[in-house]
């Protein structure tokens, strides 16, 4: 039985992690953070009576062994700094920690020998998007990426489309094709990411998609991801919390446990 | 049955045309035109032997009902009028003639009311898609254009896309809805064709695809067609023959007679 | 200003309509049928205090001009007879009216000149699907369906899909090729409806998808739409209700008005 | 510098594999083995005139590195025999070799200690598909597969797809969704092999395509390949012929060496 606490757990991504934390037989809740934690009706949050609740970092006590967190940046990084000291095992699902901060929390984790994972994306399906893409890339060096958010979406092209281009540039032993195409409008060849074109659909509907288009002679391979609800991000969580125990260092990003 | 001239039988998309010719019963090959056609063999380019052959426009005398012509541009405008003036009904696939030639060869048949077809693009999948995405469009106003052709390819976006996003700009009956998104990176959303954004990839492999992407309200509407070959254009030319017959002016696109 | 009545009003889609009623100037709710109607408080269901609520259809008197219904097919029976009596134009989305009784409703439409809709699909891109399929098929004989819904759904086909495919069979005007396949394992080929194999697909995650595959010689088209929440009927009741009001029989599928 | 020789050089996949030769600096085509090879005129065949040819395997002499095979069944696996025996690494892209001549070959290239490689699908597009295929089956047990193939193929399903279908059932570590689908017209749920639904759409234009869907709470992946024409193929080879150099032992199925 694995015991989990879970900070941020009255926020969205909080409540579905209790959800699925309840409807996991080898996990259990044993304590929550969150601001005001203490003025609350337990049940209206779903926890049962004996989950504890702590409303600052400070006055935490638990004898949990996976901390799971979904707070904002500057609480995640001092929430994980507590969590790895006192041998809890972080899963953080906060995008946005700045690069000082990462580098000290991961020399932390080394020092203490205390294994987790930090994932800007906890979706399945976009792990191995990226994953199964690295590898193709090996093998297909000409790539294009793909992604259709709705039109609300602020950015363009998305950071799970960004990252992907990325490890498809690195990955690749060969270069790509040179190709003789000139845009004769500004943007048709959509924008380039280390020299792999990137190409972002904003419309209603669409929810979060992400297409990797690879070309070859007389061939051609495509992996596509269709994200439908935040759901999804739970499958990633419930894999990474007993993986996170066996480690003795901090990850960045869930493809490291695939 | 019809009686066929092919302008251009010696090059591929004559000779391809001269095949179908033969594999349909109501059509009858009688002439082609095409430079040192006297000097061939006859069966090489799978003519019959009572086939006429011309190897100069003003030496054609036939009693063709219609004029089928895979030349270049400058030929195909003296070609048509010839044909037009002739009574014969010209179905024409060459793409690049300027808007006063169009002009002068749709007044012609006007005046002497025989109908006939200029295309671009022959490929019945490709005008159907253009068809129902400008029908499309009035109900879902939101729509986007990606192409993907082969890496050699000179241009992008592709003549195919500009059209269809013209299409889709002149059917919409409402605004499409405003998008909050920037881009962070140059060209990601797209070339933008009056309000509609057109995506191009290049990648080896891929021959000619075009898809338009809809959106609306918990729910999207994609269109997409793939050419493998240029065999495909034979099917649109095949439709056109007995169609132009039963028309009296000369038609620019595919769709007007679908 | 068209004034509405909906019949339903509390049920999920009933609500859905209240909201999109709302959030269209040129529409005004003025009444609601429901069980229990008179007993609730209106704000619950987001009804302004000037809406008429009743809870039986003989208590109905209501100067409406169009009548949405989204009750079960009984009660929806009765309730667009009583519709049509009464010069109310009906725009219906239950699915499951038997024949006799779409008959005797149509009959009287027909009699009293009111014009009305009853749908099974309200999804524009559903529907639109199916009128393009349509009139691809004239042109690509050969077409075979595959649809897409989440496991919990309990019948393979999906309505839609074997209504499509009906539609295919029917406006096919040459026969499709002679497929030389034989199927190692029984089902591969789908199910056959009218001559078009039907594959369905069930996979957790998928909501409601629908795609209709054509080939041709050297070339392909390809039409999919993809329902990701219901929401998506409300842009076709939202088109429906002043298309009914124009005309003066009751027709059966949105395609008619579109 | 590679020395390769290639039985069956004469056929359409050993031309390919000449002309892929010649295109690649550290490979050297050193001899070429086919019936009546010794009556042939080498140009002819785009060999160099320091080619050998052999018209019998009992004549084969050749200080080659490589032994490229497609040829049928049965010639292939004497050929093999011989390779090995002479400390040559085979590549062969025969399929159909009987259970009893596969072990009989591993056997024997085990004991020499030769590399080598007999695929039945060398194209990389479908054999990457394969082996994504099976690695996300650990994380979404749940996987349907679609394959599209022109009209005229004779089987369904497809070699590939059902392979692909035993390797998804094999590498699942949970059960799937129990599904409550019944299927109201037969077929319509696809072909079972080993619990994983297998459709296979035949269609005219199409040439060989397949998909695999995986559907998990919320969310899809999708891999799809397209084979566009039979050159995709020597990609595979040509990573093959410096890959079994470095074995020693014989392996079945491309996958193995990427």
């Amino acid at each position: 039985m694995i015991k989990v606490i879970v900070a941020g757990f009255m926020g969205s991504m909080g409540q579905k992690t209790v959800e699925m934390i309840k409807q996991t037989d080898d996990f259990q809740l044993v304590a929550g953070l969150g601001p005001h934690a203490q003025e609350i009706d337990k049940s209206e949050y779903h926890l049962a009576d004996d989950v504890q609740v702590f409303d600052q970092l400070n006055k935490v006590e638990t004898d949990a062994d996976v901390w799971v967190d979904f707070t904002l940046p500057n609480s995640a990084f001092e929430n994980v700094k507590f969590a790895i000291e006192h041998g809890i095992h972080p899963v953080v699902g906060t995008s946005g920690m700045s690069d000082a901060h990462l580098t000290e929390l991961t020399q932390l984790a080394a020092e203490k020998h205390v294994g987790g994972l930090i994932a800007p994306n906890f979706g399945l399906s976009a792990v191995l998007l990226m994953k199964f893409a690295q590898e193709a890339a090996k093998y297909f060096p000409d790539a294009e990426v793909i992604e259709m958010h709705h039109e609300d979406k602020l950015d363009a092209p998305s950071g799970t489309a960004i990252s992907t281009a990325k490890m498809i540039a690195e990955a690749r032993e060969q270069n790509p094709s040179a190709s003789k195409t000139e845009a004769t409008i500004d943007g048709a060849r959509g924008g380039d990411v280390e020299g792999v074109p990137v190409h972002s659909v904003r419309l209603p509907g669409y929810v979060a998609h992400e297409q990797v288009l690879f070309g070859g002679s007389g061939e051609a391979l495509t992996i596509r991801q269709d994200s439908f609800d935040r759901s999804s991000f739970m499958s990633g969580v419930k894999i990474a919390i007993p993986a996170v125990i066996k480690e003795t260092s901090l990850m960045i990003g869930l493809e490291n446990i695939l």
